[in-house]
């Protein structure tokens, strides 16, 4: 088959997986909110009419365990919606295949674009970027950078944004870099993407483990590093020192407190921990709360930043944080908005307020995601990775059939066609909810 | 038993049921936004030990139709942590019953506190309310009107919203009506709570059927309307002059665009509009979007006000609404949030900002509830029915126990001990979807 035979393939089947990795039993991704994670991923495959080769779109959602199995109850409500459809037809209007998901009139009601709805959105448009990049052979980043600005823009739904950004206003945002894309790529191709590592820093480690974590990811390249806080203030501070200690004062750390404050405790909370000058606290209260962060970032002006949006429901919110200032750094999620089209309408949001762009990674499946995502910001939107690090956590990776290559504490820009997203066929079987072989052994 | 030993009950068993009512069939609910719902309820019991009497506690979530099934899959993982806990131990301890739900380690990534598991949560402790006004026989809302202030605030969480109200200030605030909660009693007991309807306004109906409506609306006591709007300008426009032709200028119109609308969109939209007085625009755009309320009613002023509330998804959202000074009428759903407790966190902090209270009600199951909670805010929260309306649509009443009623356009206040939602067990039956008998015969 040519590309554009691969093009026409029709959609024809889907499988739903409930994919769930015992990590709790290690504390593996432990924080002062999630206390004991089973990092899980609600997993769609689209099966096609293609046979020799087959093609098949992969997606996934993250989720932390109780609750997977709710979004694959609501990724098969949304998936059925695409039996039929040819790839052709749902690529060449992204734009309305993202409104296939969010704008069903009776499903709307249990989000509309958040939660569990918007979480599951998500996988399955993910899928339909790996679907079209398989079909392209190309990577999903590659994909994207490969578009025109007008191309670019018509993956993306501006309802709610207008009041902020235009589709008018993006193309001549995204025309600025065109000159400049080859050049960009090939620093990526020769020198990959700037990240951090929070493999060192969960709450449930012992002080031991972290500074002995800490000594092998310097080895490998890491000087910025993430350290959980909110539990226990002696604790954080202990372990703040513990960091400082081995790293002195030039590398960069940032502290993570999931949540756990209410606004006037973060802004307290960090005072005994301003002395470790952390680069920013990441969200120090509820995602809901814009204003609430508006306030703490002022309180905590000059001497720390503010963080958010791993939990961030959608680009209205996010708009929102952009408009109150109440963030310095805008760290997108791969999979809980709807898609790679949901995070192109934040990207440019974000270069319009000149925010940079720090995803959140980690969990399963996350780091394999958004080192897309950081690709097509530096390519395509900001020009620069001056003053940005994406996540990295070294959990999981082995699962997937492109796992998410590392080099000096750098992300390598990834080759494969598709979103990076296919996990092995046995990783699917043997940790599949509730009768597969890892769980029945339990 | 006595009430003492009915508090003791064990909840022993839970049974969820997905029920959907075909209500796209003649149009009833249509809006801008909901073009053809299916009336539906994610519905739940809480079986316990009790015997002769048996004792249940029901509760349920609306939806549109699809998606149904996925609040049901949550529920399930909600109830079951509710197995074996005795109704002594659950209710003594509001707040910590509240946050089995909204603080499940794993759960909470799929929200936190909105979209499905929020839904589902709201099910889930409804039903605990209503197995507790039952133990009692009481309804609930008297429940609540015999608590004193401090017993008050201890079903509430104030995670979150401490910059805006706390425990302490919230029994100050309830102490000044406790002298005259006999008073408001029995001015509710004689004249029940004033109501306006929707039932007339749906956007699917011909401009006769809505006349005619309006005509027996008005015999029966109606003198406030509610209209949809934002599909159609000029039939928004004939349909404003038909309405105001009905019954002229001093008959109150509100207006509901159903989340249409981008910030810029609703305000040019809306000066069409403006020449028929209406009292406010309800849901002039995402519900998300604190910041685009705010500018809307800013631009607005004087000559309509601002209301929303079925969409919005938590306590905080509500508390930023306040702050941004972004909303005039608050109108809570009885189940969107998370049961009566985070209802009664959303009345204090509408009572400190002086933003009268006007429940969402509809679908099916929304008017049962919440006269409860209208007769809360009057008696406990802020002693008066100025101002105030319950909005009351006339669908599906027929299917429960003990439904609304109705007098000169007015609620008469529940009697019957619990929350007022026990559907008949033949409804539950025959709507059950997707094998209940009405589904199969179409």
């Amino acid at each position: 088959m040519t590309f554009k035979e691969m093009l026409d393939v029709v959609i024809t089947r889907y499988e739903v997986r409930d994919i769930r990795f015992p990590t709790s039993q290690h504390l593996d991704g432990s924080d002062a909110m999630n206390k004991d994670p089973d990092y899980s991923a609600a997993y769609i495959v689209f099966y096609t009419d293609a046979e020799e080769p087959s093609l098949e779109g992969h997606g996934m959602t993250f989720t932390c365990g109780r609750g997977n199995e709710t979004v694959c109850c609501c990724i098969k409500q949304l998936a059925v919606k695409f039996i039929n459809k040819s790839l052709r037809e749902l690529v060449s209007d992204m734009r309305s295949t993202h409104r296939i998901c969010t704008g069903d009139s009776q499903l709307r009601w249990i989000g509309p674009e958040k939660g569990v709805v918007h979480l599951a959105t998500g996988a399955v448009i993910n899928a339909i970027w790996d679907l079209w990049a398989k079909a392209v052979k190309k990577p999903v980043w590659k994909l994207v950078v490969d578009m025109t600005p007008e191309e670019f823009v018509q993956c993306i739904d501006f309802r709610y944004i207008t009041d902020v950004i235009t589709p008018e206003e993006a193309i001549e945002m995204l025309r600025v870099n065109v000159p400049h894309k080859a050049e960009y790529e090939s620093n990526v191709l020769v020198n990959g993407y700037p990240s951090y590592t929070t493999s060192a820093g969960w709450i449930g480690y012992s002080d031991e483990k972290v500074r002995r974590l800490i000594r092998e990811a310097r080895a490998e390249g890491f000087t910025i590093f993430k350290q959980k806080v909110g539990r226990d203030k002696a604790a954080d501070v202990r372990r703040a020192s513990l960091i400082r200690d081995e790293f002195g004062e030039k590398g960069t750390l940032m502290m993570d407190a999931n949540q756990v404050w209410d606004v006037q405790e973060a802004i307290d909370w960090m005072q005994d921990l301003l002395p470790f000058k952390p680069l920013f606290i990441e969200e120090p209260t509820s995602p809901d709360d814009v204003l609430g962060h508006a306030a703490i970032r002022k309180a905590l002006f000059p001497y720390t930043k503010v963080a958010t949006g791993e939990h961030i429901q959608n680009r209205v919110i996010f708009k929102q944080l952009f408009q109150a200032e109440a963030i310095d750094f805008c760290q997108i999620d791969s999979c809980r908005v709807a898609g790679v089209n949901e995070i192109l309408a934040i990207l440019l949001m974000a270069k319009k307020y000149n925010i940079p762009v720090w995803p959140h990674a980690g969990g399963v499946g996350l780091c394999e995601y958004v080192q897309h995502l950081s690709l097509i910001d530096y390519i395509c939107v900001t020009g620069t990775t001056e003053g940005r690090a994406l996540e990295y956590v070294d959990h999981l990776h082995e699962h997937f059939i492109h796992p998410v290559i590392m080099k000096n504490g750098r992300y390598t820009a990834p080759l494969a066609p598709g979103y990076s997203i296919e996990m092995k066929r046995d990783s699917i079987e043997d940790y599949s909810f509730p009768n597969g072989k890892v769980h029945r052994q339990q």
